[in-house]
């Protein structure tokens, strides 16, 4: 750990705080069009905010809300991109919060506030860090370009088109992206979260009779299309929760060792696990762990499903039709395009005779791995280890994060995913909250791969 | 048939009309509130006329709309109750209407109104025959009482109610019960439908997580109640829409050699039949034929399903429930009691470990199949021949008419299901219209049946 960059954080402290409390005021929820003028006002802040500490920063516009791009020069031409966003999310219900989600607060050691966690706390420690380098000892070893945008909590276009446009530009040069929107252990401990899981997703629609039909005229003598696709879908997975999908499974990549012996190390609470899920039994049992599970292994699940009198009482119809939509968790390394294939053949192979099947909407993104030896990566491991005074763990994530798929596909370079939150801050919910001693931590740490020459030397 | 009946018919066929165009002016739409003071009116108008042709007429209060009673005394004390009913659908959507559904018209031989066939004209068509009767004849050779209820079309209670109240005084005496609410083969041919399907039902609700669960965290370790409720479904039926639920057919009544024969004989268009359905096939082939499907074997149909997400796009979510909404056609001799127990234990069997099974609304009510060979069924078949001066044929109904089976059990009489409609004369529907002709021949029909002494025999 640099000394001076050490010094000036500690004998900033109270500053820093106070900046990212006033980060914390705009309202920026990018998904209320209400809050168009927050968004715009915290980005500006940004902006400026860039601008003072020494960075070059401009807006990237495009159809929905700009990314903050700002750019601090490096003692080589190799680059960092770090990424992170200044949207929140939405904060209904508001009368469960304890103090106004956009009046933040320090309480117990925690800075409580929308956005604390998810993400403006964790930006503003790479924001934070930048200022430490340029002041004492003066640039970092290679460039740092933030993308910092409008639109994660709401699904935006800006971003991915952005890095589909720029994509050879952006990928000359740059050695990799640090993305800090995860979680660590416990606030102990942090991690590097190495692995992704993609998602393929699809709509279907069985159509059975031109419309709602009366079941004492018709029952009996024509097919019920919500039958047929309860059948289509006991035909995708069993009572045990296993898919049953030929070659669903082709190409997934069976864990390694060092991933089952780590697995084992992080000592998974199952119980804990279950009660949390608020379920009587955990699907298995079966040699497979949790983590294994939720990590590890690819699923099938029916997210929403309807067809018919969805009304009070009853209503002796058989329906028209009936849908389901259906997400899929992908894991390495399976090929999305044909694991879409492979469902879309098995579907139709067990649709009923008597009803017709429309797929819509299928769309898939694979799965992400990193290798835990690249430079990139072993340097975050260094880095939190300063910053925190603890080894982080390496761990996977059941999730998927699209935004980390588009910066390795575009940029064909790692990312380096070294959040700095806790599944118990609350972000999404209520009284989201940030630890302090996290987010001093956090800027030691991000100074650390900032100043390592090693992190900027990509995968060669 | 009775010359002196059948020339007072044809005295006052005009008159007829003319009144029976009144009786279909009151908006008599039971199911909406607005309509309370039009269903007042109507059976007022009801009680006013049983008076002025000769008859005892009252109303019958109860927590709803009223019955009207009317109670022509006869040469025995034998007594038939003809069942029918003076409220109506609704007219939505009203501008479809070639003329206003409540100002009645004459156009290519049809009477056009909301409840023309539905059941006012019906209906009319024995106060007719009673008039006629006691004008020529004197009385019929049995009491007549007729029971037209006013919660036909929106399912109340104050007739099944007074039928429990007063079943011993009823029954006492009781022959049969004469229903005109079912439909003709043809325009040229009546039927009288012997068996009606019964029905069961109930609402299965398959729980899993306690809330919504975030797919990625949880998605492999924690169980979809949505693909649990899928495979329970799938485990009730298979693809071809066979019922697999072991010991549901248990009692199921083979089709008589007669009943055989005669289904054959109805020449019922499968082609016909599949087209109105709007589907691409119909379940099959196997030995049975449709009508043997829709009118003689049970069904398990899922009416409505329902779980997590139902919006726009997708929601990678794992639903806290899934719920299905089922109904059964029942046939003789299911009891409907067994078969509930049957299918519930055969559900909670199925039911996945990781999920709940709650099953909400259980009920069910058994079909009825009257013997064609009594003396009352003997009788309308006469009095159908000499009304429409061709020989009616036996049907079965797929559907349920819940009010034939409270007779049927309460009194513990045959119930004849002489009906004068057609499928194409639009109850329910916009343009509801009844043929003059047919009005006329239900009139001299009914006047037969209430002048047969033998009609009063019951089944004794």
């Amino acid at each position: 750990m640099d000394e001076k960059v050490s010094h000036y954080v500690e004998q900033n402290r109270d500053r820093f705080l106070s900046e990212l409390q006033e980060f914390l005021r705009f309202a920026s929820v990018s998904a209320q069009p209400a809050h168009r003028p927050d968004m715009r006002s915290c980005a500006q802040w940004l902006i400026d905010h860039f601008r003072s500490i020494g960075l070059e920063a401009s807006l990237v516009e495009g159809d929905g809300h700009p990314i903050v791009r700002a750019r601090a020069a490096g003692r080589s031409d190799r680059r960092l991109i770090i990424y992170g966003h200044y949207d929140v999310q939405p904060v209904d219900p508001l009368d469960e919060w304890l103090t106004p989600p956009f009046e933040p607060t320090v309480r117990d050691g925690q800075l409580w506030a929308r956005g604390a966690t998810d993400d403006k706390g964790q930006v503003f420690a790479h924001v934070k860090a930048l200022e430490a380098i340029l002041n004492t000892a003066g640039a970092p070893a290679g460039e740092v370009l933030f993308l910092l945008e409008g639109e994660e909590e709401c699904g935006g276009t800006v971003l991915p088109h952005y890095l589909e446009r720029e994509k050879d530009q952006l990928a000359a040069g740059t050695a990799g992206v640090v993305v800090s929107d995860s979680e660590m252990v416990d606030e102990n401990t942090p991690a590097i979260t190495y692995a992704l899981r993609g998602t393929a997703a699809m709509e279907l629609t069985v159509q059975g009779p031109r419309r709602d039909l009366h079941s004492g005229t018709y029952g009996g003598a024509v097919g019920n299309p919500a039958a047929a696709l309860a059948w289509m879908l006991s035909q995708c997975l069993n009572p045990a929760g296993e898919i049953t999908i030929d070659g669903f499974h082709d190409g997934v990549r069976p864990l390694a060792d060092w991933e089952k012996e780590n697995f084992a190390q992080l000592g998974h609470q199952d119980e804990a696990f279950r009660q949390e899920a608020g379920v009587s039994a955990l699907l298995g049992p079966d040699e497979a762990t949790t983590l294994e599970k939720v990590w590890a292994r690819p699923t099938f699940e029916i997210n929403g499903i309807y067809g018919g009198y969805l009304g009070q009482g009853g209503k002796t119809i058989i329906p028209a039709s009936a849908t389901a939509k259906i997400t899929m968790r992908l894991v390495p390394d399976q090929d999305p395009q044909k694991v879409i294939q492979t469902v879309k053949r098995h579907l139709q192979a067990v649709c009923p005779d008597f009803a017709r099947l429309t797929i819509r909407d299928a769309f898939a993104t694979p799965a992400v791995c990193f290798d835990i030896d690249s430079p990139l990566i072993r340097s975050g491991r260094r880095a939190l280890e300063q910053g925190f005074g603890s080894e982080p763990r390496f761990i996977r994530c059941g999730g998927s994060i699209p935004v980390v798929e588009t910066f390795a596909r575009c940029l064909k370079a790692p990312v380096l995913l070294m959040g700095f939150g806790l599944t118990s801050n609350g972000a999404h919910s209520p009284n989201e909250h940030f630890a302090l001693k996290s987010f001093y931590q956090a800027i030691r740490a991000s100074a650390c791969l900032a100043l390592d020459a090693s992190a900027y030397q990509g995968t060669s």
